[in-house]
């Protein structure tokens, strides 16, 4: 079946034809919609999550890649976004490299552009795993964009083809969507003033119109990793990777939870404006952000912090296959030894609010620091704690004081 | 001869009238609320906003020190609360070290705990201001705290001096209060799984029972502080640094935003759990932090972000002034030089969502990410650019390569 | 085409008649591809440094931009290379840009490569500068190098248009060098196992015949920048930045002193190997090490060595004139407000060996260190803060206890 | 015979009998000479080197418990010697609180001072390995050191109870030794611009007077360790840690190499001055800073480089036995995974000269970075790519030039 579509297609048969393969090609056209029948390659990015659920692995490394580490933890919320897109795409890309996964029936545009993000992660992680490759990028390739250098000319193309081309009116925006996030970029997006129209949104409810009752959740971690998901209301349970995504999603997109207006950096070095939804994403975040805070030794998470900017920074950028990024994965999978437990929160009118948690790792030890037991801690040691951390200060303040004082004379 | 003094309770008068003297010990022992009436000096933090208001200084150095600061920007949220409590505490204690200002009508109760935080920010705060100062603090002397081991025992004190002592019932958990937040600790808090009971909060309302209607203010920066707040429903404008901070404390109280439960990591080495209400902090927050992404080149943004880790982390253990943070408050102030612009935001719920925002300082080239316009941008340098980062990932898996097969054989 | 107007400039004739052929020229000229008789601005990074003693401009802040810097103090010695280099580059094509310098008599070649980092170093700069300009590099345009892929061609063009070609005998590997240092690299070098040739070096004497009593020097520091270097032994003195530099470089020339062999890291992606000669900058890299740790806050000094790994990063890859280097610079030169005062060191056989130094600004106390005078410091206070602080290590041991044990169950 | 020496002392009897025992008490007072033959725990410190051949552990573990890691790489020399005194400090601190080792013949005495580091070590360490043990450090309990106040009323106690005191005259300064190094500070050395006699070095010949002919060695690395270490000249090999360890000592000590003069910053908050020597230090130092950087990941080095800034200051406080130190090991290890090969160098007149290396793990491609050699490098990809990065830049050049106008007008 893959063959007889590819047949309608004298360019594509060349480019298969051609030692070294090449997805990239069908990675970066399928922007103009033209080619959309042979991007089966990231078809998995495109559809719907429910879908995805029977063809996404089961392990948990492939749900979850990034959720069990920093972005979880330290970066802010912002961050979480590119970093799930990403997440996504580099175990994708590895797969792609090896054997093709089989066409969905209903493929939806994947809008590649020549300024974006995601034609560095593709390329970079397709590099990094199979440096021999050949990536044939057409709309970086003048040959290309200069035939083409337009939507009509593209039209005319198909049409003279028989190439069938949606016809849906498009949205005056771009849209990018996997398991874990969508995002809404360009067209009335592009000036950084306009709101978002409330009809945009696809994954979560607008909170004025969400219900009026929270669901509370109780989540558990271990290393890290969300493994359990109960909601204290119903009972219900979920517990594979994947089933407790896809469930997380649904009940944070139901109450109004995960959206957010940014302007982020491009790699390439532009700001951009985004509008992104990320339901299950958010939940996690700050359930995990909790469970972290409470079984990680204090200064260990302050390393670990800024391990984390460097690896949000890594991943956004499309460096996951790389070895600082498999240094750094390998850096915070330690970290997250201990971070096990239960958060309970509840998610309300697009907020997430973390009400208690328990752990059998936490270093929260209760007694010592309760008000009315002295316990282990002897008050006057506190004194001496002050005294030589004032040390320094004084110091300074001596030699201020002096180089003040010789000013003025 | 402590006890002598004490015994006069014009050790207070005493007190006062020595030069450089104390201070520190009307802070320390009026967790006990026995000398309540001594304490002036820390009654700023204590009283009501609104009386704040009065004696809080004009300058927005004062009201945010920090507030224009990293913490706005690169800190989650959870840091936001220990900054603004220190953020508040150093220019006080500052103060006092000078001239102790009049003593209030109505000071509540201040609980300095030997196991915390602001016994250390408020000691290294006078030791740095002036070394030659004498801190007392009788609830770590063991001849204080061993002749008042507890409640009891100071209350018969007080009846026997006729000390007045206020008798209201206390909530079971201890409570911090000023302009910018309150704290709850403590009591049955210390179980970190038990839900912060729905009385406790007093500036916010319950998201459940808020407005259904958001209000949307636009909040305008210079230099990264906030220098006005229009509301957008009504027309209000605020311009000052205190009215500006008190009307978002209304506007977020009423709309139920700014609670958070975390556990913390205390300077003084154990984790302690608390709960805070900081209601025009959060609106702040993710205020700053979106003109901030908009107008700050992305590479000074990485670099803030690490001075911001270790800002907070200073901030929050009380070494506001020493030269470190006195260093890094220049980098930050420098890094917010064009920090400039407005802000839309909708407060709703118990969350604030960023609705857009404009500025003279952006970045941001709404022509150069444009999917539609060419512009500066030539296609085919995403190429070179892609290939020569690719070029290191290629050598790594050329040697990973070689070494595997090494292995194999 | 681009042969005509080459023709055109008798300047270029001139220029390329200098061994190892062309390139800045491309560079710079390139930014009319017209102008090459403008291109001797990088000539002055190619001549020896007396004369560069000449049109070199007088402030401090040219021959020392960095040398008050980061590098100066936390990078290793290793990076003071990349760092001088760049610390030059970067000013000279600052003034490339506006108005150019008058052309030496006699300018080297500057052996530019295309897996190099001086091009990126060079066009980034002047991207930076003039935004508008157009850089032509004839050694990355295929026509060029599909014209003259190796050396006999371009011999042949130049015989055959009568531009004299110097007959030298080549050294087998290529030299870059300026005021600061000269880099060996390529040829029999590219064995990162072969060591240098002992003929190799033209900057530094052999440590092995090199005189037999050092040279003790006395060097003053104002803001972190040296202003003043005394000979202790013939009590010559040098102020002004040129000139002590010039003699801090026939002093460590003298004794073999700033020689090094390293493989780094390019920004283009491969590691390359090189054999550098830095002399007066490696004495004076020890010197401001040193007067820096003497006058410099111990928690200044931690944030600094961050942002000065960051710095040499920027630096090295050619971002000087970035919004992230600017904001660096800003901060480092705070830092340097205090590093005053004057180091006294030896220059022996290869080695520096700072002796002792004296500032009038320094955090050191010498009373309060003393072991027999016991001053302001209490000795029960280290009590109480070594109980402090591990109050945090005991409760992870008790909780590791805890946890191995279960697992022993 | 242990015990018949404790027989001698009250106080000793009196600490042994107390539940929770003591060590701390030993090694602290020994500073006096008085209980000198009680402080058998920290005489492994002391002794020479050779001695310690017997008693010290064969694992590599021991002599290289920092060796192998950043130290070793990205600090600069001078911290090298606080870790290596670390690195002994606490595995002897760990072995200490299991079984005492047996008391040498001739052990020196252990200047340990209230207001120095090591108080802070031995008692971190201790604490974090047996949060139950009883510390007692006289020399910080007023009833000790009141009772004490000078050296003369201890030498008045010695003689009164038959303890033998060694009456060898002390140099002016006081001296800790141990396998990596010897320390010089307090005394004539406490004024910063004091130079050091020359008759104070113990551990290394004067440069001045050293052989006219170096050392040539190679040191074989794996993962980061030093396995092998052959002299080219003689054919001497050398593989066991300790054995190698020892070896370097002689070759560095014999060539002058390895003394230092620094300003440090205690932990306490004190600066203070120190010679050190570091003779076998600072070979190691120079040969695994070259084979690391000639086999590491250029991206993975930088994050280890901050890590290693971090690790250090860890070490140099105490806190090796800390759960962000056994993070940063475990961080660390992982980073030298590949750190193998052979670097040749040359030991002479005080300096260590890196000759060149070798390595089956490096990531330098000969063929790659060759100037002659295209291979898989297209020149072509440096125009996109420097464009790209050129990007950011003209934009902020755009703005920066906007507002400029702006202001001009």
């Amino acid at each position: 079946m893959l063959q007889v579509r590819w047949s309608l297609h004298p360019e594509v048969r060349l480019h298969r034809s051609a030692a070294g393969v090449l997805l990239l090609f069908l990675l970066q056209h399928s922007r103009e919609l033209l080619f959309c029948h042979l991007y089966f390659q990231c078809s998995l990015l495109l559809t719907a999550p429910t879908d995805l659920a029977v063809s996404f692995p089961k392990s948990k490394r492939a749900v979850f890649p990034s959720t069990s580490n920093p972005q979880a933890t330290t970066l802010s919320w912002r961050c979480w976004m590119g970093l799930t897109r990403m997440g996504s795409c580099a175990p994708l890309a590895r797969r792609t490299v090896g054997h093709p996964p089989p066409i969905p029936d209903n493929p939806s545009a994947f809008p590649f552009a020549f300024q974006g993000n995601d034609q560095v992660r593709f390329e970079l992680t397709c590099y990094a795993l199979c440096p021999s490759i050949k990536v044939v990028a057409p709309w970086r390739l003048p040959e290309f964009y200069q035939r083409f250098p337009g939507r009509r000319e593209l039209m005319d193309y198909a049409q003279k083809h028989g190439i069938p081309v949606p016809v849906t009116p498009q949205t005056p925006w771009s849209m990018d969507e996997n398991l874990m996030h969508i995002s809404y970029e360009a067209g009335i997006l592009e000036n950084p003033k306009n709101q978002a129209p409330p009809g945009l949104y696809t994954k979560t409810c607008d909170p004025a119109t969400s219900p009026d009752t929270p669901d509370v959740l109780e989540i558990e971690f271990e290393k890290g990793v969300p493994v359990k998901v109960t909601n204290a209301g119903d009972g219900a349970v979920r517990r594979s990777a994947l089933e407790l995504f896809v469930y997380l999603n649904d009940i944070a997109g139901k109450h109004g939870v995960g959206r957010i207006d940014i302007v982020e950096n491009r790699f390439v070095g532009m700001k951009s404006r985004g509008i992104y939804e990320t339901p299950a994403g958010t939940i996690l975040y700050h359930a995990h952000l909790d469970i972290e805070a409470f079984t990680m030794d204090r200064e260990v998470r302050k390393i670990k912090q800024g391990l984390s900017l460097k690896f949000s920074e890594l991943v956004y950028n499309g460096f996951w296959h790389s070895p600082e990024c498999e240094f750094l994965r390998h850096c915070i999978a330690r970290s997250q030894q201990a971070v096990a437990g239960t958060v309970r929160l509840s998610v309300f009118k697009g907020h997430v609010s973390v009400l208690g948690r328990a752990s059998p790792r936490s270093l929260y030890n209760e007694e010592l620091v309760s008000m009315n037991v002295q316990g282990d801690y002897e008050p006057a040691d506190a004194t001496g704690f002050i005294n030589i951390n004032a040390l320094r200060l004084k110091e300074y303040h001596r030699l201020q004081s002096k180089v003040t004082a010789k000013q003025d004379e």
